[in-house]
């Protein structure tokens, strides 16, 4: 199966990478290709952050390993597990807390992992692939299971594979797999002069 | 003068969108057409979130509006003021802390601001224009100016405009904006099984 046009219903054009990302519940049985794997997480590593200090971690696993994919999927909440189990790749996302050059509290450090894993997914995108984040998961689970360090805090999951038929869902997932995409309106958070203004860069025409 | 092309020296091949976002400090004395403008922020709409809670907020500044320009502008450090300055356009981007469907604190607010400004960084390659964002900013100060309410945290600030001479900026920043662009290795920070172990998906081939 092909990916699914989705595209998001876009007050003004934007570009496809960003307009047609959206996150899946159903993939197809299909591994990833290593090298397009690899790329990915080259994306993510070339985001922006705070002192460039790139406080981004990924734990991956892979199908193709079972143990290491099922101690993934173990750091998932239930539910979560239900549909990623369909993902040949599943992950977690890790932030490291403090700053190398002199061990402060970073406090932009879920911030960047966060630009790291949009980059990542924009790069998922481009190449075909979906890839679906979960605040969904365990962390002291995951923390137990693959031995994080002190100072590092599991931020999100995520699956990754090529899209799948929402058919292959449950009930109730298949229905939200295909319902239109939605968000808040653009002028309900875009201010200028004071908190509430809507900015004139958004505001009706 | 256009856009420098300063690609990331990438261990793979990766969308040009992402290897040439960089985070430039000398901006051309020119506005940014508010079509564009509005493009950027789209895109950021369209980010994923924890619960498609979209706790993203911006307040902007342009320099047809130098009031409300100055006004961001004071919102961030002396330092970032001395080249922020120098670009048409200005902002700050604001987390809402709890959810809105339960009031319960939202643990990746952050997270998911770091995913929408990524986004609209990308957005802002796609259409030739550079975002250099900044943590240093002064978030008391921006709530004050702004009127910020409780329950939201000033996150970051940022400047956008096409990008500009690198000679105009003062010694010592005119050599970073020059510098290459440096990220942590790929295998340093992409695992599998357990923390510390490089996953062989980046594994040096």
């Amino acid at each position: 199966m092909s990916k699914t046009k989705r595209p998001a219903s876009t007050s003004t054009s934007i570009h496809d990478l960003i307009s047609h990302r959206w996150s899946p519940r159903a993939f197809e049985n299909r591994a990833v290709e290593p090298e397009k794997l690899r790329a990915l997480f080259e994306a993510a590593r070339w985001a922006a952050s705070s002192y460039n200090a790139q406080p981004w971690y990924y734990i991956v696993g892979t199908k193709d390993d079972p143990t290491n994919y099922q101690r993934v999927l173990d750091s998932f909440v239930e539910f979560n597990q239900g549909w990623a189990k369909s993902a040949p790749v599943v992950g977690l996302s890790v932030a490291q807390l403090k700053f190398g050059h002199n061990n402060e509290p970073n406090s932009h450090a879920f911030h960047d992992v966060g630009q790291a894993s949009a980059t990542l997914q924009i790069q998922a995108e481009a190449l075909g692939l979906s890839v679906h984040q979960m605040a969904g998961i365990l962390p002291d689970k995951a923390r137990e299971i693959f031995k994080i360090p002190e100072g590092f805090a599991v931020v999100a999951g995520f699956a990754i594979g090529y899209e799948g038929d929402p058919k292959t869902l449950p009930d109730g997932l298949r229905e939200k797999e295909v319902a239109p995409r939605e968000r808040k309106a653009l002028d309900s958070f875009v201010f200028s002069g004071a908190w509430g203004h809507t900015s004139p860069i958004v505001a009706k025409k």
